[in-house]
């Protein structure tokens, strides 16, 4: 089959395309032919071994998101049949419950073998079957980025009707935040550097939105937004240089979902701030399977359509890397298979 | 001031038009000119002395639900000034947190006089303001039913959307969890007498019903709905005769709020059941202050009406008490001060 | 290999000792030589069918609980190895997080076969490590018992020190949840029929103890133990005749754990009191595999001892059960294989 | 009476000895005699206006925690009578449940007048009574040390028995939340800079301990002591300098309560880390009313001892003071009115 592998050494330039055999479903395995992936800011991470140790060894097929079709079953398989349509959970092996030491870094796209590749054998426990509605394109686009902003909202928090969020950015993350934050009854509220995005994420149901780029002291902005209040939930999605304003804005007794790194890794923050306002910020490292399960069943409900930006073929892989890292695109940056 | 209060002895032939003085308000007091009251099933049962001791003492003026204007304020009150419209919290005196025993049974219309004054005197910890939006009967309607089913829903449990949940009735809490439970995204099912009513609730948004006189198995009936999964949530509003299916068609580890007695006050149940399911039963007495407050900010922003059914004159009590029992009416069944 | 099972026809007479084939691990499985078992009220209704359906097909071999050592592993088994001492799980795939339809039914001793055979052979993933203080007889007590106490008290509620517990009877399900109680530094009231039996649970660490044959309303005598509070959380064992009491005694916002059935299976309670105190009454369905390995570091930890009142040869297996329902058993009643 | 306050203008130099008039207990209030006093870390901050707005205007009386007995009640008083022994709560109006905007900086020693007074008089919702079995000047130390280990370890987390829990230092929190922890069935682990502390933390319970001095990369010490596994709450009281070993040796999914700022009040950290290992940073505003009482109820069950390291007269306060912020101290530095 063919495949995109880091091979030989780290960095990018040593991503790429090769042929590997065939695999054969095992026992309790099941062998898909993927239809489509989708890249989330992690992958332009992992060819630097931006991970450490948990980026895994090589060769090694990079993403982590994607679907395919069941192809075949191997003996015993019970929760899924040849021609439904799956997709691979990112953390193979966490089926439910809160993370644990032992099954939180089994991840796709590093150190597992990830869906740059024609076809995939999984476990029949790390597969989820994916509504009809959806296109394999925007099927591609939920394991990592959906659950990350479906258990920041729903699992690691539970928002209620008229609660009020602030999402950073327009990534595949926001955007799926924004989406999920409104079919919960929540005011969201997004920030961007470019009116043309803002006014996008109008379209899909923000109530309101702040240019980071022409108000910088955005957090202070905020104030009127939430009559003083601050934000019950903050995604937040920048990491270094958002993290201050972050804790200006959010809520006495709010929560602050750690997710990005986009701009630095190293956090500063006036912890007494995070004392004062007894905030709680959560480090969101994706999700489980049933917050996968429960989450396609909400989209499934309001036929939420993921936002697909744009759709390479799988030999563009660098192009669609390069597209992901010019932080042009509204939403998810695919591949079709 | 003009009065109804239960005089003399208990016994709905007690209940009479009277006259009191008009209250002043001391330091921290708030006094308050009534502009509408609303009823629950639950005034029903007060003038026959239904709660036993916690229903207090005589003379008691009756009903829980209701909205007024500050007329005055007494010293050192800030969180509300004169001229502002305001709601009565049901349970005085619990402003969070959850139920204790010293702050559980303070409840306006037995043992505390309530609403079918056109005065009213209380703490100024112990009422609410109301958005603009609202008229003063829908308003009126808020205190005890909607407050009721928002903290079935959402405090002590925490619908996601996608969630099924199961309503009984189109009663007053019936048609507050329906609009609220939407609002959060979940999936509604109503079960009712009528299909009348039924035609109603969709309209408000059910997403499936079932007649439960002409389909009296109605938990079977409901294993389409579901998928076979059975309901997260069922709000029991019936009691003794719906409990046992309501049972039937929970899901497994899923929430059944137990709210009502209408069908009668002892519940026989399958303890097996309640192992095998691994169900939880929540006792559900309407809540506090800061869900009064969060459930009005979601109200306000997706400008939610509650649905009044009929309006009565302050004198017609007594109709309008017939009028609830008479089982006819679709939301709440108001009066006009 | 030697097995008991119920073979032919549902009865506690086609209960009989009997040969199997010895079972071969597959890929991912363990093999297990069993040390010893031991009984829970269940395993004497099993034979008479007593979960309808969910009891299972024939023939089938009882017993939920026990212990056994690793003979040997399948291709792929990475948690276990040859050597150590493990407990099966009760419900095999119900790992962690909270039930689901889809895995809260897989239970040994019906439906699945269970522990009175000399060889198991299970998921790797369907087995936990005990540690090497605990006799075998002792380990044999947990996978059912022992969870369904610490589910009740630790992951379905939050006990935290000064909580006051009640616990009913002396049999094995209470006296851990006596033991991990204290544990947790609550206060633990004990009801009892024998003043002897009290006289054990309070060397077992019980603060007070009622013995409910002479003292049959027994709520009542707790209101001095609990200076008129109420219980935050009640383990309620016995099912219909004690529900009624349980609720009187709870307070108000407390935990009411439905557990067994002993004195009926259907359980009659006034739905008043269950709205007015606002109790939360939680089926319990023994639990999941982190709650079981949380549960053995906590007993490790502290040395907890399970108390092992006779232990039967394996060919006494009748002998033993008639012991348990005979009621004069404290603690559990084991196999030894 | 006499006083001790913060008077002309900001700064150590202008906390001084001072008298006011003595206060009257209006309508709903009581008045205590106060009986001892005890200090915070936070309390070395407040006269050099460390809390900017939030540290109130001059003059100021300073500290947070103190204890008093009822001279007299005001009308309408019904919580407390004359002659009982109170603490006055640090956040005054906070009764129950998680923080609001509304109520959570309204603080004794700053922003409102705080113990270091003869006399104080204060709303009766903002005083619990304290057992008979503390000396006052154990009782002293509970209202803000106390309270704030109490609701990390039980209200913000919910420890149960077995779980690990780091513990920074042996100051007044560090020294509760040792306490607490051992009460929950927890095993403590404590790093300090002295082995005498050492000992002293190991005779109250500590299970084990690293000195940091000697072993300053200590979080890699303590990989041993958790199997690997890291803790499941890190207690972080020194900040600044300590985040970021916090970090690496807590547990996948734990709890790091944000406390102090004992090493500076920036904190720097590999947002990375949060995210890989999902831990919870929470940051702990001592806690209100509902959970001082629980801490009371555990504490009194148990006979809890606060370890008093030394107690100054009323005069004393600047001795007291630089005792404190020399750090020789081992427990809660006290003040006897």
């Amino acid at each position: 089959m063919k495949v995109f592998q880091i091979q030989d050494d780290w960095g990018m330039e040593h991503l790429q395309l090769a042929t590997r055999p065939d695999p054969k479903p095992g026992p309790g395995q099941v062998l898909l032919r993927m239809k489509a992936a989708s890249l989330n800011y992690r992958d332009l991470l992992v060819p630097n071994r931006g991970y450490g140790a948990h980026t895994g060894t090589l060769p090694l097929i990079p993403l982590s998101d994607g679907v395919g079709e069941v192809l075949e079953v191997g003996a015993g398989v019970t929760r899924v049949k040849a021609g439904e349509r799956v997709c691979p959970c990112f953390t193979q092996g966490w089926v439910s419950g809160p993370p644990q030491p032992d099954r939180a870094a089994h991840n796709l796209g590093g150190p597992i073998d990830g869906t740059m590749a024609e076809l995939m054998c999984l476990p029949e426990g790390g597969v989820v079957r994916v509504p009809d509605y959806l296109s394999d394109e925007q099927a591609a686009t939920l394991p990592c980025a959906a659950l990350t902003a479906w258990s920041a909202l729903m699992v690691q928090d539970h928002l209620a009707p008229g609660a009020k969020v602030l999402v950073q950015g327009t990534g595949g993350v926001a955007l799926f935040a924004l989406q999920f934050a409104k079919l919960a009854g929540a005011h969201v509220t997004v920030i961007s550097s470019s009116d043309q995005k803002i006014e996008r994420a109008k379209k899909l149901g923000a109530d309101a939105a702040i240019n980071y780029r022409t108000t910088p002291e955005w957090a202070k902005a905020t104030l009127g937004i939430t009559g003083g209040r601050g934000f019950e939930h903050v995604l937040e999605l920048g990491g270094e240089k958002t993290l201050p304003q972050s804790l200006l804005c959010v809520a006495t007794g709010g929560t602050i979902s750690i997710i990005g790194v986009l701009s630095g890794g190293t956090m500063t923050a006036q912890l007494g701030r995070v004392v004062m306002k007894q905030v709680r910020m959560v480090g969101i490292g994706v999700g489980n399977r049933d917050g996968f399960e429960a989450m396609l069943r909400a989209m499934a409900l309001h036929r939420v359509a993921p936002v697909v930006d744009r759709v390479f073929a799988f030999a563009e892989l660098k192009e669609a890397m390069a597209h992901l890292r010019s932080g042009a695109h509204f939403g998810k940056v695919c591949i079709r298979h």
